[in-house]
């Protein structure tokens, strides 16, 4: 099956190293920071629905998260927030950007192993400085030819960067935690997908039964066991 | 002199198209709504400064650029700043995104020229997805291979890119608008590089007389003279 691969891709986020769980304490924080306005449940919606509508305008990463917490904030509050809470939320923003970088277990030992016969990538959404900040503090920069970060993981952008390898999509095998970003659309255009659940998955990666169906992928536990089906 | 250049890679904003304008713009627009706590001098200095504090964390475009508005009009009103005048603060930032894109007089020309015998790049700073976005607007996407947004542009991330093109730093040529970018360090690295001036320069972008000293390029007034040049 994987026979004629000649280009690795890993999603970094929950792939390579822990983020997913970040976002999640921001969260807290910034609900914590605006109850007194709000329930946590209508602020986590709120939150949600101002960062979709934002993706357009700003596409992934910490910034426009920051951004659409601001935003949400000034509204659910009615315009009474107080100033200086606004810089807090700034500040939660600016604390993730210096987060260390947590790699996952057995990461290193099937990269110093693939590394030998493929070119492996990095191929991650997500602000560009924060990605390749923790690609470098993550000790991983020497397994990889290089990093791409995304603006989007549709069909188009995956075939964009399959074109710009210069390789065809049956070369190409992609590796993550997102069914929707890292698997799917890559099945749908040729090219291979392994996907490797992370505990935790932001809402707006979700996929419904309907869309997982007859889609021919390996869904593993841990990304050791990709070194026994390549 | 450049007979062995392989891959030339363009700068985007003020050198495919306009952009320094926008944000000339933008920080007029931000000075006004906050007149009443400083003079606009003042404003500009401590917005630049704050711009610069910032860089490590966010990087360039436009997403900082905005984060950067609100921590100083935060600290310039002493925290007194209206909600409301934040939200129009985040709202400057939304219209820049959605910008009309000024392609430059002569652009379209040399890439269609230039296309025929050369792998031609996009090289730029700024936000992935707001640059992807302007490429796309510009209807110049098919005179490209791909476009790389770096979240720097210094000896050390040329270096990445050359890299990663598999090709040696003589076989790359940078033209672009900012002497400190786009030309001195490729110099430093054995690359080669043009400069075509934009009226407007961004005062972190611009170098002394000293560092200008010995440094073997070309600089025109339109991009068309390239033509001649290559």
């Amino acid at each position: 099956m994987f026979n004629k691969i000649k280009v690795i891709a890993f999603d970094a986020d929950d792939t390579l190293w822990i983020n997913e769980t970040y976002f999640r304490e921001a969260e807290e924080e910034f609900a914590k920071l605006i109850s007194k306005y709000e329930t946590k449940n209508k602020i986590d919606q709120e939150l949600f629905k101002t960062e979709i509508k934002n993706l357009v305008h700003y596409g992934y990463g910490v910034k426009g998260f920051v951004l659409s917490m601001v935003e949400c904030a000034l509204e659910l509050s009615n315009y009474k927030i107080p100033q200086k809470t606004i810089e807090k939320i700034i500040n939660i923003g600016k604390d993730m950007l210096q987060k260390p970088v947590e790699v996952l277990e057995g990461v290193e030992e099937v990269l110093e192993h693939l590394q030998e016969k493929y070119k492996l990538i990095v191929a991650t959404k997500g602000d560009l400085l924060d990605q390749e900040r923790k690609l470098e503090k993550s000790n991983l920069l020497k397994y990889f030819h290089h990093i791409e970060v995304m603006s989007d993981k549709k069909e188009k952008d995956y075939t964009k960067l399959i074109n710009h390898l210069d390789i065809q999509p049956s070369e190409f095998l992609m590796i993550g935690n997102s069914l929707k970003s890292d698997v799917l659309p890559l099945l749908e255009i040729g090219a291979s997908a392994i996907h490797i659940p992370f505990h935790t998955t932001w809402i707006h990666e979700e996929v419904s039964k309907e869309e997982q169906q007859n889609a021919d992928y390996a869904t593993l536990t841990n990304i050791k066991e990709v070194l026994s089906l390549i």
